[in-house]
């Protein structure tokens, strides 16, 4: 091959079971060494959400939480568990939809998502659900950081998570923490092949690479809870990032009204 | 290397400017071949949607355009050119929102989008505009059916283009028209890693691909508008498949009401 872009998503099989407490940087690095897949300067690492939350002990059991009376009440509703209820109020800051088809909130992190985000796939127990990282941020930049220095190389990190989107059926992966990467490939004010100024054109790219990830990384019985995405330049890496730059209020989303 | 799971997107460098009436097909098979890329079964084709408008002479320039009474009346409130209205109009089945900062429709496709997924980036000429083509499906299994006879090779073709989406800021890529690939990756029914069995997810990988491969693609003028994904074998390459499979009604939409 000549001349050619090419980029790299390079999933991390065989990738040790998650217990909370571990230490998700040493993982990372252990089983990307092993696999022959050096770290290197601008890799961006996708980390399915799943192992960050198994990791910070963010795993509850349905039996050990007393549900609220508001969870009660909601769990008429949603036709959910109150103790699962409890747990995505305690979860969220804001109700949006409460019916018998779903339950969206807006989560503690400020995501507009289904049941803040808990599930139970891929966490073991019949009876225990996995909550999303407290500050997941805060969870990206510790993995960063310890991969930084473990490794010396400049690296960003992307805590990815599998969202339900409005107008489309089925679902893909979003970026819910980054650490070390712009949000955005802005376009605008720059320009197109025919010198025109690009006046809207502003990539959520994280979100882009959190979907490209998921091709590698999966969902069920895959075991890849983390790829490593090489030679994507067209990325930013940079110290000053947050996820809720990606978070718009009601009143300027363009869509307010349409649904 | 070894034991790891790695996808591959090459972006098609020094593709040709392309015209009205040329044979796309044709085009990406040289430039693949030019530049030592061989398509191989299973390939996945993402081709931009722009050079497929281009191709299928979708261009307009608003001078040309007659703009009807109601053209001008939503003109008023939306505060853009009345025979742009007119162009978003005629390609479009459904008006779903008129305000002064957007115009939203159902287009004749079926999507839901602003402006009816017209627009004048990498367009040549102050005055044009690209529509998208009118059966994005027919575009993408015509490109798929050339490639395919000439190079003897089972692949796949998705049509992509930038999309805004509710609840977040930025555009992300979707695949608006698709040929010989399974628009999802179905779990539901499935077991995870410890045997649960999954209730909900269903992945919509084609648009997961298509924001892959805009990760290489880009907007402005990177000029590279088809990438080629290998080595993706978590899609199912099928001849049943539509895009409209991905499209929800307002009823089963979970997110009635929210916005």
């Amino acid at each position: 091959m000549k001349n050619t872009k090419t980029i790299n998503i390079i999933g991390l099989v065989g990738f040790p079971s998650v217990k909370n407490g571990d230490d998700l940087a040493e993982l990372i690095n252990r089983t990307a060494q092993k696999q022959g897949v050096p770290i290197e300067d601008g890799d961006i690492l996708v980390v399915a959400q799943k192992i960050v939350s198994k990791a910070e002990g963010r795993v509850f059991q349905l039996k050990n939480v007393d549900p609220s009376k508001k969870a009660k009440e909601i769990a008429k509703t949603t036709l959910k568990h109150p103790s699962f209820v409890e747990l995505v109020l305690q979860a969220s800051q804001r109700i949006v939809k409460v019916s018998s088809d779903t339950f969206i909130v807006e989560d503690n992190n400020g995501i507009i998502c289904i049941n803040a985000g808990i599930d139970k796939s891929n966490i073991k127990g019949d009876d225990s659900y996995a909550l999303l990282p407290r500050n997941i941020d805060d969870s990206a930049r510790q993995i960063r950081q310890k991969i930084m220095e473990a490794t010396g190389k400049n690296v960003a990190v992307i805590i990815s998570d599998t969202y339900s989107r409005p107008f489309r059926k089925g679902q893909v992966e979003y970026a819910i923490g980054i650490a070390g990467i712009n949000p955005f490939r802005d376009y605008r004010g720059k320009e197109d092949l025919y010198s025109y100024v690009l006046k809207v054109k502003n990539i959520a790219i994280v979100d882009e690479i959190a979907a490209a990830a998921e091709l590698v990384i999966g969902q069920g019985s895959e075991g890849i809870p983390v790829a490593i995405v090489k030679n994507l330049n067209s990325a930013e890496l940079t110290e000053k990032c947050a996820t809720k730059d990606l978070f718009i209020s009601k009143q300027e989303d363009l869509f307010k009204g349409t649904l």
